[in-house]
């Protein structure tokens, strides 16, 4: 089953708001077994509704239509689709009456705007919104349908869960598709792939294979349809497991998982506290990993020690380890791990020092050097890696490769770390 | 002048990335004279490619497509274009050097995707990425452009802004839609329209005015086409400078400026040295500083003090202050600005202590209290907020709260701190 998803109003053009609907629209679609043809975003002229709606009907089973239904005088949706589907408008008492409990809900008067809201298109399927006074409509010719709901997100999502999922769920037999996503950090995308050649050979064609980059991390995502084979799931386990066994060391996680949630459960299983020393990262590291509810438990702090300064007052790095070394060098991570296991009295530790750009950089260290070290005063783990030219790409490198860094020693190793 | 944006690939019509491409392209081309026509999502098989193309091309003087041009196998935009457009692919000599130099830069060998990436179409425009491994694309048939761009959003837009907004100024004469944002911060949407009512009735009819709400800040848009007055810039200079007297504390900026950015210039101006003590921020204030290249001159360090251990140990707060007011109180945060001024030898001082959520509320510090200051060990302002109950916009609304409150402190202090 196939569905068009149509976005209508100047707000995404011009580009003032981000169409997050359409994104929220497609996930619950693609739960009960509809793939996502295309998303559309126009202008609210009726002559370019008509259009974009034709089109998909043509191509799809379900048309979703949002936005255009406001109680302003610059939303025509509702007369454009009743004029397309050649009925009239005519005042619907349900709605009404759901608009008048509404606005009494909130001490509000029923205005004529609102009045107008409660005119709806005669024939056509009324979709209740508990959330606000614009009802959502469903039409149906020819085995297609197509529902115009208000762009309000709120209103929008309360109208599909309650209503539209329900009536296609109902009227189409539909088989979900399957999503499964693998998460990767360490391995750039043109690498990763040459890695995969070959897994990537085995996978039978029934099921499709995306690489879908973001800073710092490369996601495998695995799609399949649920009738495409009766062992499906069984089958993308099985690629998911060879995947380990080839890239052990980069995949950190599954569909939702951040760096920051895996080491935070690693750490609350363990019973392991933890802290960081950072000077190119500037307190990144730190705010990745308080991101995650009940990080209390086991972050107890950092220090950004961004002048030498600090990293010999505070953190107790040598005044001649900098000198003879400089600041971005193997000795002084190495330092900055144990003065901060000693000042925070944690079992471990995350420490950075790079040139984050732009400028900064010199023939030996280009900007882009980073040395992250991982550990505590008994071991360290320490690592030199040359990143971009990029500040702010640097940074999030720097954060994202420290903490898989942790996440590799503290799977690996047996914890006794003091 | 009509643009179509055009955007390929699964991961956004399965829902699982939000495009956030085309609401930038649909701002970089309103800026130079051009309106957005539509904005679709297709799946990238060749027929798709090819009918969505089309389509936009009988439509729109320009067409922008992005996405489908990464180094592995799922990627067939390339080759669709160059046969929509009547040509072949072939080595590209200078795409090849400068995705050499590129993985050069990065210590990255060639490998045979990065090969098959300096095919081209015969005869189309290639245009430079200094950002990753995929060029450009430009078609030109019949006065209309056609432009292909990677999809990963810093290629695409570095792309666009040095190689595809020349090239349209050039090829087209448009006349430019004047943007001019204002950036305010500590008054929510709702209050300021309301604040701002009558100076909003006294705007012309040819020129917007948009409010547009992003976390911790809502930016006020005027706009106009360049033609529409003779007098259209002083026009729009004069209700800022209105503006300015409106919400004086509110403003601390406009157009690309940050927060950071603004208090960064000050703190250089003035020759100070800062640091940041947070608790309920995790880093955020620290890494939003760090974000401005050369914060070295005047960011000291920070001490995330997320534990009560190291609020006392470090920052030297009173165990009896704490325990007689918690650690969400305002003689935590005075002690915390006294602590790190004097560890950090610094000039001034962030702190913040609040209760992010989503646990740990109290009927009386309910999720979202938290309390910020600002000062050194001779002067403190201290201010409480009941932010929401959302844990990362609590601590985004917290770092830009302190921010501002920094930034006018500096403007209006002597900064005879010490």
């Amino acid at each position: 089953m196939r569905a068009d998803i149509i976005t209508i109003g100047d707000e995404i053009l011009i580009g003032q708001v981000i169409d997050t609907n359409s994104a929220w629209l497609a996930t619950e679609l693609n739960k009960v077994g509809f793939s996502v043809r295309q998303i559309t975003s126009i202008t609210d002229t009726p002559e370019h509704i008509t259009n974009a709606v034709e089109d998909s009907m043509k191509e799809s089973d379900l048309v979703i239509v949002t936005g255009g239904l406001g109680p302003t005088n610059d939303d025509r949706t509702k007369q454009t689709l009743a004029k397309l589907f050649n009925t009239t408008i005519a005042l619907h008492k349900p709605t009404l009456d759901t608009i008048k409990t509404f606005l009494d809900g909130r001490k509000m008067p029923l205005n004529s705007n609102n009045f107008g809201q409660a005119l709806q298109p005669v024939g056509a399927v009324i979709l209740e919104n508990t959330e606000g006074t614009a009802p959502g409509i469903l039409f149906e010719r020819d085995n297609t349908i197509v529902v115009s709901m208000p762009g309000v997100p709120h209103e929008m999502k309360a109208i599909t869960t309650n209503k539209v999922i329900p009536f296609i769920k109902n009227k189409f037999n539909t088989v979900p598709i399957i999503n499964r996503t693998v998460l990767t950090q360490g391995i750039a995308e043109a690498v990763l792939a040459e890695t995969l050649e070959e897994w990537e050979e085995s996978i039978p064609d029934y099921i499709s294979l995306a690489y879908l980059p973001k800073p710092g991390m490369v996601r495998l995502r695995l799609s399949a349809r649920g009738d495409s084979s009766p062992y499906i799931n069984a089958e993308i386990e099985m690629l998911i497991d060879k995947l380990y066994s080839i890239i052990p060391d980069a995949i950190f996680g599954q569909e939702d998982d951040s760096l920051q949630s895996v080491i935070g459960e690693i750490l609350a299983k363990k019973g392991l506290a933890i802290a960081t020393a950072e000077s190119c990262t500037g307190g990144r590291i730190a705010s990745f990993i308080t991101q995650i509810p009940g990080a209390s438990k086991y972050f107890k702090g950092t220090v950004v020690a961004y002048s030498n300064e600090i990293k010999e007052n505070i953190l107790k790095v040598k005044k001649s380890t900098i000198d003879n070394n400089g600041a971005v060098s193997e000795p002084v991570v190495r330092e900055m791990i144990k003065g901060i296991c000693d000042i925070m009295d944690t079992d471990i530790a995350i420490a950075t020092s790079g040139i984050a750009g732009p400028d900064g950089g010199t023939p030996d260290k280009p900007v882009g050097t980073t040395w992250i070290a991982i550990g505590n005063k008994n071991i360290q783990i320490v690592r030199c890696f040359c990143f971009g030219s990029d500040r702010e790409k640097n940074m999030i490198r720097a954060t994202q490769t420290a903490l898989n860094m942790l996440r590799i020693f503290l799977e690996k190793s047996d914890c006794n770390y003091r």
